[in-house]
């Protein structure tokens, strides 16, 4: 019998670390590292442990190295009931990792490695884990095979969700388009939304009249706006931030579970922000994270409703 | 029944990660990896498995993170017949990690992590290490416990070799001279020796003097030379170079070796040339270590003898 998933995440599994060093080296010197903190991560995977604690049925495709099935995050992702029977394993290769460091004024360079997930191009679209789900989620990962999935996904008319991140600038325009032609929700923080009108050279309404019916644009701290039939400004929860890394996976991840358990838009954006209130008080993307009722007392708190 | 060993290697076990990028970001931007090579390494240990691979009975005191045990690195280590007995394990701490990235230019950066390591000033000497061995060779690694456990020795009577390479600058003149002071065999490259003059106001004689009644003084490709009652000039042997690093600590081992087969001091030399020269062959600093026919093979290829 094939266990139904409620949402499929497409993407990023990958192992982040924050390297506190005192300063950045200039070339043909060296500096001692003072910390580093090795987090769960990946935008994909985000998506999948936020909705999953949040009481959804989810399951996750990504590339990643050989060493991830015997690893802690798999156990962990299993133990949380994540379905990863169609993660993508590529032999001797590594998870993707992101490497954050960040010197003593706060400024950061990043080093990512693409590692496992160089393989994505060349795999087939996970045509089971998509038949199996009621709902896919697009997330930053390869725009190649994030379309080929769309495509399945329509074809079983699926709900599509997307969410192209930082990834933005690996789409071509027309790439861009044909993903977002299947999608019905459009995830991005407002330089991203911002950046697709402007290379799609179209307005919002235009926009979701190609494709989706609701589009979601993240201001951080500033809270969101859904623009669907109306259009909805939704504040944020300020909680003090420790680190907003991830808290735009775990909105996205919340805002699918409320939409999938039929909310209207209103209260899903709601359901969302007080998700990612969680996240951004603690250090790391997966760290932190609500269940429902933790999440509801913190809405009410908020809306009092 | 307390087995006896030969050498005992006091100093870092560290991991060596090569990353290989495109160009070092500036502050607040990003770069992707194009590659990552990891290495065993850590100048003691890189002593260590090179000595016991030349025939040696070797064992290995360092400080290192609670995952060690059960890694791949140590399980080389006791294949290897490394005695790994007496290694100082912290419980929550990683095994120090050099990450040194290198761009399209060949320019590179290094970032250290101390991690277990910093736990070796408050870490005793291991006595009962020093007490089984015929030799103790101090390498990179902390100072203080550089000294204390150069006082253990030579309590014991044991002979001693001193190796304080890149971590020079970490040793005040007072305990520089102290572990100079107690040891036989002073190695150094010649950046190093010529320092540690400076820094004691003294020329060779006067240094020998005080202890060491070897120093050797390692040229990289041009060679090495060794001052005792007489000075005796080394040559290299050339080989196409791919990494010179751990190319000092395998002539260290190979010297040591050599000496500890009461070999003459010019033997002593030619053949740890001969033994560098394989480590040059690849990268990383455990790797193409040659056993003790292969080493005398290419010393006869060289000097005929």
């Amino acid at each position: 019998m094939i266990k139904k998933t409620d949402l499929l995440a497409i993407g990023h599994t990958a192992l982040d670390s924050i390297v506190l060093v005192k300063e950045f080296p200039s070339p043909n010197s060296s500096t001692l590292i003072k910390q580093i903190k090795n987090f769960d991560g990946g935008a994909a995977a985000n998506v999948a442990v936020v909705a999953s604690a949040l009481g959804l049925k989810s399951a996750l495709v990504s590339a990643v190295g050989d060493e991830f099935k015997a690893s802690n995050y798999h156990n962990k992702l299993k133990t949380m009931g994540v379905d990863t029977e169609d993660m993508i394993v590529i032999e001797n290769e590594k998870t993707p990792m992101a490497w954050v460091f960040t010197d003593s004024n706060n400024d950061q360079i990043s080093y990512f490695y693409w590692g496992a997930a160089a393989y994505f191009k060349e795999s087939e679209p996970p045509e089971r884990a998509i038949k199996k789900a009621t709902a896919v989620h697009l997330a930053t990962g390869d725009p190649c095979f994030n379309r080929r999935s769309g495509e399945v996904a329509s074809e079983f008319q699926k709900l599509i969700s997307f969410d192209p991140g930082q990834d933005l600038h690996m789409y071509s325009p027309e790439k861009l388009k044909s993903v977002i032609k299947v999608c019905n929700i459009l995830f991005g923080n407002h330089y991203e939304i911002d950046r697709i009108l402007k290379t799609l050279n179209m307005d919002i309404t235009e926009l979701r009249s190609i494709g989706p019916e609701i589009i979601v644009k993240t201001y951080g701290k500033d809270g969101s706006m859904i623009y669907a039939d109306k259009k909805i400004k939704i504040d944020s929860i300020l909680r003090t931030p420790v680190d907003p890394t991830g808290a735009g996976d775990s909105y996205r991840a919340a805002f699918l579970n409320a939409y999938l358990n039929d909310k209207d838009l209103e209260y899903c954006g709601k359901f969302a922000s007080a998700v990612s209130s969680f996240i951004v008080e603690a250090e790391g993307c997966q760290t932190n994270v609500p269940d429902y009722n933790m999440t509801i007392e913190r809405m009410k708190e908020k809306w009092d409703e």
